[in-house]
Order: structure tokens, then C-alpha cells, then sequence
């Protein structure tokens, strides 16, 4: 008997690998995967081999790999969940293609639009799904709005906004705030603006403008705040504010229709939060959720199902590069001062 | 016994002109200058006389002029209130600054900054006061905000929102939808938007983005909605979104600070209106605001005693510039598609 049927696990259920031993891993990929049917855990990567142990210990795993090679060869693991530093995920996910293994990749998919395309059209010809974690489709919240704007309760979307503002402290002060190659509220928070919008709108991003500033929190050269607009396909104009320096304020997406308004709160998180208001003429009205489920459960268990050939994932490929795409556009407009715009192919926008 | 003796008016009081017989000189400045002392109502001009006349009746006004150096003329008449299309500001305000007498005008100040700083300085050659009336500074909501913010409640403001959907119906939906020369939302809208924040941050625009669009509301070529953002020369980075076709959504302005985050909802009005919330790691407390105060009961009341040496109006004359650049910068950058600086000076900035 294996230590995973002694968990209860299900080990014919889709093997997954950790690569990254990161918090949102411990905290909520792995409590997911455990609560999906047919999905279990194998082991974890992380190149330092006593975080991998910590991590192991924390998390009742058995299996520590220290080289990503190990992680591949190995039978037992069908996906990888890549929750590494940005810079990496490029190169991880070429690998996990080529060893012929799913991978649902932490947002932003990868550092470049130009090395995402590589990402996807290698998993492409590999056989392997590639989905990107904008795990906050997942909320209950969310589902709702995007399930309302499609049945036409607000009629046609006319304008939108977001505003989110993320405390950094303790052990997330660190990279997103020093390091120029990952850090900054571009990689981090406004490609989940950028997707949360795409997703409430069914529509992609054709424009994009933006002043970003660096107000004392982030080293020098990085992004702290941003706030920009976008214009949608579909019509729709919004603006955005993502920063790590407001932190007083709720977080919320706003779309605004022909014949009523949705207004979400506290709905870009990690767990299983939010309210929603629908408003017409002015009046506010509390729209019913039910429980909230964790953005994390829908993640997984679409990718899963899209495993096994059934349905897509949460957010796919081409979801992390399209969000990425907005974003990146944003960074250079606040650069050099000029709208963007975007190809209808996922051209490269890099600076 | 003079008919203003009748009413109860103070004849020794500022004697109003009131050019244009337009729905807010009817519905709130004649009500607030007869609600101010030492304030009274000489009477109306109109072009057309029988709108003069209708007017007239409806507010109790015996006196109407049908050609404007009529009324500069009247000895009885110190100040003049114009709220004319807009297209007709610079050459009343003009008009009644060779006749040495005192201007509150309507926003937008002008169509151009050039005109605009041509209309201050012939005011200041004249030795009269000329004001702009930008009411919603007079919201009670929007005076307690500002103080809070002064006086440190919300620490550092680090970002700003404003959010400003207006429902054109009938008499409205006239020449604010159609007129190329007077029309759209960022001669209307934007000017308000700008001016609350500018008002709020104690503090002017450097820099201006925006994207525009006619959502079939609109005549074509006027703009219909706006959404842009804006970097003040305290640091703070604010959005805005201003619209003709958001009809459903609450009109609010937000700030952000270091400390918390402070939220008006419903304060653009031209009624006394609106709620504040301060916000607190998100938590939100409502701000107790006391009776409301009209919005013109301000600009009345600090332009009367203005004219007596006594303070300054509630927006000057270089309030009105100042918000009307950025405005204006706004359509410059959707229609370039690039950033706007606006500088130092109040330079023109039109297209």
C-alpha cells in the first residue's frame, strides 16, 4: 500500500507535481487537488532541497525532487503545477512538454508574449494541455457576474472598472518589489485586472493606456501603482488601478450595462470571497451567491476534466498570453507615453 | 415700495443679473441667491423674449433683457451669473468685465484655455471678480472629505477614482448630444471630475491620458463616454470615466491614502447629496456628514462675499482654466493617442 492510498488518495486519479514550493501551493493548490475527485499529488520540486523538505512536511508529501528532470521522468506525475519565480516558468513548461506532461502554470504565464507562444505551441504539439492559473475566475462571485452579463441582466456592457489594491508584506515584500525581471503590480495584479475584465466581457483588448508611478514602495525602476484604460472588441471601455501601496480600500470590478450595473467587492482573492450588487436606476440590490467556493477548486478541477478531454480549463493558454499581452501593452504605453494597440493575433508587445 | 421690497429682498444687497434662463439658474442659483444676505435677484436676460418672459413668471422676476449691454448698464445690476451654452461664455463674460461688473459663469469657463485666460485677465484689469461655478465643490459630502483629507485622516493620498454616469432626458438631451462646438462629456462631465479631485488633492493635473468613444448616444463625432487617467503634481495617480450612456451605476469619487481610503458615493449632484465611507483595512465606516448643504448655496454665498473682499469664491477663475486644461487635455490624448503634460502655466492645450 502507498502512502497516498494510507491519505485515501486515489492513485489511478491524475498525479500531479508541485513545482515550486511556494505558498499558494501550500495554502491552496494542494488543498485543492485534494479535493478533487480522480487527482492526487505526487511530490514536490523546489532546487532548494531543505524548502522542498519543509514544504514536504508541512504538506504530507513523501516525494522531494531537487531536479526538474526527476520530476519528468517520473511515471507517477501526468500535470505540473508551475508556481515558480516568473522567470522560470518558460523553460519549465518547455520541459514538461517535452517529457509529454500536462501543465496548469502560475499567472503571469510567462515574462514575455513572444516566449508564452513558444510555451503553447509547444504543448500544442506535445499533446499536453497548458492552462494559466487567473484562479479568480474560480470565485463564486465572479462565475456569477460573467453568467449574468451573458443572460443579459445588465443588457450591453458599456464600461467597466477594477480596483485592486494588494498589501505586500512579510514574505511577499520580497521579489515583487526588488526584482526588475518579475516584480511590479504589471505581472502581478493587472494581468488579473486585465483577465477578470476579458473574462466578465467575453471580449479581448484591442487598446491600451497607462501611467504607472513608483511612490517609494518598490526599488527603484519598479512599477508600485499603475492605473491605465482599455478599450474592448466588444466595445466596452474600462480603466484599472492596481497597486501595492493603497491598502485601505476594497478591492472590486464594476461592469456597467444598458440596463443595469454589477458592482463586485472583495472579489479578487485567493479564498472564497465577495458580494455582489446588482444596480439599476441607482438602487442597489444584494445579489444571492449561495456558498462560496474557492477559486482554487474550479481551477483544478476544470484542468483535470480538460485532461481527460472533457471541457477546457479555467483560463487556457491562450487566456494567460491575451492577459499578459494587456498588460505588457500597459507597461509600454506608461513608458513611452503613447496608446497601444493591440494585434488580433497575440503579436509581441514587449518594450 | 420696489416689487424686491415686496418679496422681502434686501435692495442694499449684491443685485444679480441672471443671463440665460436656464433650468439650474432657475431651480438653484435664483433659490440660493435668495437664500443668501445681502444677496438679491435684479433680473433675467434672454435673447429670446419669450423664454425671458416664461422664465420670469415662473421666478417671480419682473425685470427681463433682451440684449446684453441692456443689462450692464442696469446700475442695479453688480454681478452677473452666467449660465449660457457654452460657446457664449467668453464674450458675455467680456462684456460684462468692460462694464465693470462681477462674473460667477457657468462650466465649462470657456471652450478654450486661451479664451479662458483671456476672459481672467480682462477681469482683473477690470478690478471684478470672476469665479467659475464648479457647485459640486459645495457638496456638504465633498467639503467634509476635503477636510479630512487635510487634515490627515487618510494619511498621503496615493490614488484617486471618480466615477460620473449622468442621464441626458429630454431637455437635456439636446445640445450636450449634439452640438460639436458645446457638446459631449468632457466640456460637461470631465470639467466636474477634474475639479472635485483637483479640489480634494489641493493639488493640479501634470499629465493626462484618455480614451473617448460615441456609443450611438451621442451625434457623431461628440463623445459619449470618456475614461482616462491623470497624474497630479502631489504624486497621486487618479482615474476617471465620465458617460452619457451609464445610466444605472452610483457616481462616486474615492482617495486613497497611506492611512485609509475615503469613498463619496452619490456626491456629484446638483442636489444636497451623498454619503462618505472611511475605510480602513477594508473596513468601511460611514463618516457622519451633519445636514446636507446645497451645492449653490456655496458658490452664492462665497462669490457674495468675495465681491466684498471678504475670501475667495468657491472656484476661481483659475479653477475653471485649470480644470477645463485638463479636460481638454483629455480629448487632445484620446484623439492622439498620446499622454498629455499640461504645463505649469495655464497654457492652451487645444487641438
Amino acid at each position: 500500500m502507498t502512502v497516498g492510498q494510507q491519505r485515501g488518495e486515489d492513485v489511478d486519479g491524475l498525479g500531479w507535481a508541485i513545482v515550486g514550493a511556494s505558498w499558494i501551493a501550500e495554502k491552496f493548490v494542494i488543498p485543492a487537488i485534494r479535493a478533487t475527485p480522480r487527482s492526487r499529488v505526487v511530490g514536490v520540486f523546489s532546487s532548494l532541497g531543505e524548502r522542498g523538505q519543509a514544504f514536504a512536511a508541512k504538506t504530507g508529501l513523501d516525494l522531494v525532487w531537487t531536479d526538474l528532470q526527476s520530476v519528468l521522468d517520473d511515471e507517477l506525475v501526468e500535470a505540473v503545477f508551475v508556481g515558480t519565480l516568473n522567470h522560470l516558468h518558460r523553460e519549465q513548461v518547455l520541459a514538461a512538454a517535452a517529457a509529454g506532461k500536462h501543465v496548469l502554470c502560475e499567472k503571469p504565464i510567462a515574462l514575455t508574449v513572444a516566449d508564452a507562444i513558444e510555451m503553447k505551441d509547444a504543448c500544442e504539439r506535445a499533446g499536453v494541455v497548458l492552462a494559466t492559473n487567473h484562479a479568480f475566475r474560480g470565485q463564486t462571485a465572479i462565475q456569477k457576474m460573467r453568467a449574468m452579463i451573458n443572460t443579459g441582466s445588465i443588457g450591453r456592457p458599456l464600461a467597466a472598472r477594477t480596483f485592486f489594491g494588494a498589501t505586500l508584506s512579510g514574505r511577499f515584500a520580497t521579489w515583487r518589489l526588488q526584482d526588475p525581471r518579475n516584480g511590479g503590480v504589471l505581472y502581478d495584479l493587472t494581468v488579473h485586472s486585465v483577465d477578470i475584465l476579458r473574462f466578465l466581457l467575453t471580449s479581448n483588448v484591442i487598446e491600451v493606456q497607462a501611467t504607472t508611478d513608483n511612490q517609494g514602495l518598490a526599488a527603484e525602476g519598479i512599477e508600485d501603482i499603475v492605473t491605465g484604460t482599455l478599450r474592448f472588441e466588444s466595445g466596452t471601455l474600462s480603466n484599472f488601478q492596481d497597486s501595492y501601496t493603497v491598502n485601505h480600500g476594497l478591492r472590486s470590478v464594476e461592469v456597467h450595462g444598458t440596463e443595469g450595473s454589477l458592482s463586485g467587492t472583495g472579489v479578487l482573492d485567493v479564498v472564497p470571497a465577495g458580494e455582489v450588487l446588482l444596480v439599476r436606476n441607482g438602487l442597489p440590490e444584494a445579489v444571492k451567491l449561495g456558498p462560496l467556493e474557492g477559486p482554487f477548486i474550479r481551477s483544478i478541477g476544470d484542468f483535470t476534466k480538460a485532461v481527460r478531454g472533457q471541457g477546457a480549463p479555467t483560463a487556457t493558454a491562450d487566456d494567460g498570453i491575451r492577459s499578459l499581452q494587456a498588460a505588457m501593452g500597459a507597461k509600454r504605453s506608461a513608458r513611452s507615453g503613447q496608446r497601444v494597440l493591440l494585434n488580433e493575433s497575440t503579436g509581441d508587445q514587449e518594450l
